[in-house]
């Protein structure tokens, strides 16, 4: 009997074998001395990833998986875009850092190239590392802008992991962090298929969430409150589309009151809808927008806030009282303006727009046609969300609001299994692959789903 | 007459006239659309840089200039390492990004250099993308591991911009962002120049410094207090060095009332003091240690948390809640295994430590017999402060705290037209080179500095 050694490669052009081999040593590097997020320690058994390339990874075994997750939705540009790749090395060779007090080329341009896809006078940028401390810094500009210090953000939200961050967060990872001192008071927003306003359609359903906000304004105390916080359209929470309307009467509201306008577009932002952010759909123009993720793909660590003018001339003879060593980091910044340059020349925006009207929400919907387990398909661009019930009538959810179940760890068992990288959280699967998603893909993406969702069929209520 | 052209070429090759051109519209892009850090955005003439290589940076005109302040005091390993560059360039050839949760060779092989480094212990690493996030999450598991609320920090101290690590700090930059409900209290450190507790030496200064902590804690109350967060040495507040005794004196503390001993070692740590962690030099193992900044010299934004064996054990079966996108980043990982294994490999913390003993602290020293504007100098490794006075006798600072005067600016603008980036905070100077720097690069610093302190000492009190 002879050994059989692989001859397969990875995209790297490393053999199989010698990165599996590398892989066993990486999981146990990982379990002896890597700390997780979000994790129980010793209950986890990470996957291990030995390479990546456009909408595929692949996984210690070497098999590669279709990923209908972008990581953490934020490979927008799909993996290992050659262009990224080639602006960072060569970032890399010319300038890997420089302190945010300089004037420096990279971090120039990206602000420019942002600054020209956000609404209205949004024009300067204040650049962090990540989704979590551009929603700090906004949450400070808007107390300073305008003396107050109560912050309004919905239920059913994610807004980082820092103190300030996880305390705007509308789910149950704010719980073990909220010592009921940061400030922030927490409305219900529109989100029909669960309504707590008792809606028939997506007009009853703005209107009295409107309402809503403006009752709970008032019962708050309108000059008790700086910034209202506001995914563009709600991520990690379960992508609820916000319904005409509901965006352009927040700002109205927030207009009413000298509310300062917050639209975290961290996930929503730079193509993941179809446009370059999310509140574009609504024409409304916020007061700060926050950012990350999409804005390099998170190639380097990079996120930031956009400013109005008006916030803006608060900080002109001022000082404005925050900062970190890497604001506006040259390498993350280079690879920014690499990926909004290539997301341009390629159509990218383009793509994920018509992909999701064409392609990914159709299929979806099709779905659903065929799996009594999906309560709601919504989404739009590469932003989709499929709800899973036990009962279609109760909408009983597959997995209780907070956890998960022994029904939905089979769902994404079975996706795994069948080559699919899933975006799970409680009872829904995301369906969010980069925004450079090809039709092919989505349909074999599909096509896994559809063969996994008789798991969830079979789960349901007897 | 002929035009001439300048032959003169940045190390990046790029001839110096282009560069030039490219720094003019590199400025007016920054104006017009960076927001920039603790600023009056009005008030600011960003100064372009160009290049950097070693211990030197190229500002917008061409100028080469000594970088004595490190960036932010970050580039441990100097300016553009070949191999750290080379170790980004292959890492985004091989994959830029993956999430958290899966296992990553850079990110578990940074771990494990990271942790056999620390003392004790401290064998678990949680990756963030920078020094606030690590200091805000080591603040968040010192508080789940105790069930305690309150965080001690001490006056004259910096741990980051974020909300909670804006209010662990104890220097002007909290003041506006402080809204009395943070849970910090903050204690004086020793500090014997300007001494809280009328001391006459160090031994007076551990012994009354650690008596007014224990004190605070116990009319605080022992069983309301998480954690003690402390730099090992506070950087950005003035390079105070804790007299013998004192670090172990706090563990002795913390030990007696269950307390979490949180080290920030951001500024202080790898290779900044001489040695891999500042708190080597003490004999002393914190639960926790923050770093950021020198791991990887900020090529690519990273930090972390280091955890002790127990504290990571309270989270083995208990989901740590927090998290965020880029936690284990793997070029920002590849990024720090590199510098770790050059720094290791080219004997860089050493070259600290003698660059400090030898030449950088004996060198300041000699200032300190020629310039009477000198009140003060201290430091270890290429870690150093001198501080300025008007009076000698009186120690009036020659700018008050929290503040700058026509004098210190007078001093900085005189250090930068002589071709020294120095790191000025208040009435202080900081000389902070790379760990990397050479013998010659430091006397031409100093001699830089004899020049310009000339002012200094015109502008003390008549
Ligand atoms: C809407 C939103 N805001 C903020 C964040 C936090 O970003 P980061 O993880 O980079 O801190 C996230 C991350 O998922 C997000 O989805
Ligand atoms: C001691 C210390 N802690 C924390 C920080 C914050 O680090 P960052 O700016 O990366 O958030 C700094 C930055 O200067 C620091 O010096």
């Amino acid at each position: 009997m002879t050994t059989t050694v692989s001859q397969e490669l990875l995209p790297t052009g490393q053999p199989l074998d010698a990165a599996r081999a590398e892989g066993e040593r990486t999981y146990a590097l990982d379990r002896a001395h890597v700390f997780h997020s979000w994790s129980a320690q010793e209950q986890i058994t990470p996957m291990t990833i030995l390479a990546s390339e456009g909408s595929y990874v692949w996984d210690g075994a070497g098999n590669r998986m279709l990923d209908f997750s972008s990581q953490l939705v934020n490979t927008n540009i799909g993996h290992q875009h050659p262009k990224v790749v080639a602006a960072i090395q060569d970032q890399a060779a010319k300038l890997c850092t420089i302190a945010p007090q300089y004037a420096n080329d990279a971090r120039s341009e990206a602000a420019r190239l942002i600054a020209e896809r956000t609404p209205g006078d949004l024009n300067k940028v204040f650049f962090t590392n990540g989704g979590a401390d551009a929603n700090e810094h906004a949450v400070r500009m808007a107390r300073l802008h305008t003396g107050r210090y109560k912050v309004l953000s919905r239920y059913r939200s994610y807004h980082g992991g820092t103190d300030t961050a996880i305390n705007l967060t509308g789910d149950p990872r704010r719980w073990p962090n909220d010592y009921g001192n940061s400030g922030v008071v927490h409305f219900h927003g529109p989100f029909l298929y669960r309504s707590q306003f008792h809606s028939e359609n997506d007009q009853q359903e703005t209107e009295r969430a409107l309402e809503h906000l403006d009752q709970l304004i008032r019962l708050e105390g309108p000059n008790s409150i700086a910034a209202i916080v506001l995914e563009s359209v709600p991520g990690t929470a379960g992508i609820m589309v916000p319904p005409p309307g509901y965006m352009a009467g927040v700002r109205e509201i927030c207009d009413r009151y000298g509310i300062v306008f917050i639209a975290d577009e961290v996930m929503s932002g730079f193509g993941r809808t179809g446009k370059w952010f999310a509140i574009d759909h609504f024409g409304v123009v916020p007061d700060l927008i926050t950012f990350a993720k999409g804005v390099n793909s998170g190639y380097v660590p990079l996120g930031g806030v956009a400013i109005s003018e008006k916030i803006a001339a608060t900080f002109a003879n001022r000082p404005y009282p925050g900062g970190l060593t890497y604001s506006g980091h040259p390498l993350a910044t280079a690879a920014a303006v690499a990926t909004i340059t290539a997301m341009e020349d390629e159509r990218i925006v383009e793509n994920a727009a018509r992909i999701g009207s064409e392609i990914l929400g159709p299929g979806l919907r099709g779905l659903a046609d065929r799996h009594p387990s999906i309560g709601e398909v919504r989404g739009l661009g590469v932003f989709w969300a499929i709800e899973l019930v036990a009962d279609r009538a109760t909408k009983e959810p597959l997995a209780p609001y907070g956890a998960s179940s022994p029904a939905m760890n089979e769902v994404i068992a079975a996706c795994k299994a069948s080559g699919l990288l899933p975006f799970a959280n409680f009872n829904r699967l995301h369906a969010v692959p980069p925004c450079t998603v090809t039709e092919a893909e989505v349909r074999e993406g599909l096509a896994i789903l559809d063969s996994v969702l008789a798991i969830a069929d079979a789960h349901r209520n007897s």
